[in-house]
């Protein structure tokens, strides 16, 4: 079994939840199995080694887990995108539509230098609201988005496609058909 | 200047935020700053190295940051103790009080095989009360804490104290006078 293939075995699907006809993907699992963590985060670490990433950007919460090790590991400093209200100096925010009202992501306004090349990290793409949003902050403070990526997109729900349209290049380590 | 002088210089103060009257520490400079972010970490690592840890258990959201970093370095899985109704699968919960109103913190019940020994960590201790909940449920899951690890302490709210009458070992980089 190849790394991405074990990658994806390791993710536990959880049925009918947060609500039922909802195929949760679960992926404590592999920040748990202590082989599968160190794979999970040397798969991104290789990708990005050569790329002169001069930071990586995580998403509140999980995109923390997975991106701070990263940034480590390429030698950056780690930018939190933290949901509304948690941050405690002068922000930039961008809200973005939610299947039911909105949602707000922020940034510190000293959080790049002009020119910065960004690693923008989440653990999941899907209608890819959060991943847009959480962009457009990191250009709006004169810094470059170098990739969106994610341990899952869900290619069905259209949020790659849109980070893509918008000049966005995706990466994810692996895809689930949508629920 | 040495290691823990630095780490405590680059932490920014921002006054009366969340409110009048607090002097909130502001810890993502430390995480920003990619030399401050190498030392932080590795000053954790290079504590913990020889002390067996079998999982680092770090506290949502800022404990993420930095317990996932710690967690690849020393070799083990990193268990996310997640605010409630964040975990999919089946759990244990721990709830505290909150200056108004409680709070509730769950791990998943798979986290840790029994005896595991883990470390737990969150960026800041001040009354306790999460750190507190995050070991009973540790405990609860059968495994042992080796010690509650956080960048600031806070004494005079008493929370270390209230740990280590636990039983409970406890580590901070740094200590501020509290608000």
């Amino acid at each position: 079994m190849n790394n991405i293939d074990y990658l994806r075995s390791v993710i536990r699907t959880v049925p009918d939840w947060p609500e039922e006809g909802v195929m949760f993907r679960d992926i404590t699992p592999l920040f748990q199995n202590k082989k599968a963590f160190r794979k999970l985060i040397d798969t991104f670490v290789h990708r990005y080694y050569d790329h002169e990433i001069d930071a990586v950007a995580g998403v509140d919460a999980r995109g923390f887990i997975l991106g701070s090790p990263i940034a480590y590991e390429l030698n950056t400093g780690f930018i939190p995108v933290r949901k509304k209200g948690k941050l405690p100096f002068e922000t930039v925010q961008e809200s973005y539509e939610l299947e039911y009202g909105s949602a707000t992501v922020e940034l510190h306004t000293d959080s790049f230098k002009p020119g910065d090349k960004v690693l923008l990290i989440d653990d999941l793409i899907a209608t890819g609201g959060t991943m847009i949003a959480a962009a457009n902050l990191i250009k709006r403070l004169g810094a470059e988005v170098v990739e969106a990526a994610a341990i899952i997109d869900l290619p069905d729900l259209g949020g790659s496609a849109k980070l893509r349209e918008q000049g966005i290049d995706v990466y994810s380590i692996c895809e689930f058909e949508g629920d």
